[in-house]
């Protein structure tokens, strides 16, 4: 079983919650329609201010019996949250379990398909 | 002349202002590479914390002969700084300069892109 676990700041605001999580079920749904599906299940957590917290949300996928786990982090800068605070909050679950492979992928900024995304909103 | 303007929202990390610059000079190569171009020029700006400020942005490119600028949030969520913050720092400028016609683009949270963007870096 592999799982994606969408990872975003979170927010006081409940509404920039709920976009996450509605994107992630667009993800989902993105996910289903690939034959064979790229990723079992996605799920969404957050480094702070909402929940689930990060070793929540990969502890769910464990408790599922998944042996290895995307996180991928939803930030546009390669701050300290990317570079230390949710490497920080994966480590904790990773040392529990070493069986399950946990793997942080590139964060959302980082991506060469930016440009391409925001020019599309420049000329709609 | 028609502009693009790229607003985020400014760190007090300069490495982070710096990803939104060399961005904004990705999209600037980007945008040469069509003929005709969709934009004449691409230039950023930040909403706190960095310079310019959008208003200092927007005078920029009107002092250079834009009748056009699209202002293009990015930002993930459209929490108050897209739907307050950013729009009056862009009526500041708006109301001095009736014959330029100033749009604020969808935020690139807003895309249906991302999607596609996300689940290529989740498998990267």
């Amino acid at each position: 079983m592999r799982t994606l676990l969408l990872v975003a700041h979170g927010s006081r605001r409940e509404a920039s919650n709920d976009e996450v999580r509605q994107l992630t079920d667009q993800l989902q749904s993105y996910i289903n329609a690939d034959e064979p599906p790229l990723f079992d299940k996605v799920s969404c957590a957050f480094l702070e201010l909402a929940p689930p917290s990060i070793p929540d949300g990969l502890e769910y996928f464990i408790s599922a019996g998944t042996k290895e786990i995307i996180v991928l982090p939803y930030f546009l800068s390669a701050g300290r949250h990317v570079s230390e605070d949710i490497p920080a909050e994966v480590d904790k679950v990773r040392d529990k379990y070493p069986n399950v492979k946990i793997k942080i992928a590139d964060y959302l900024g980082s991506s060469s398909g930016i440009c391409h995304l925001l020019l599309s909103l420049a000329v709609k």
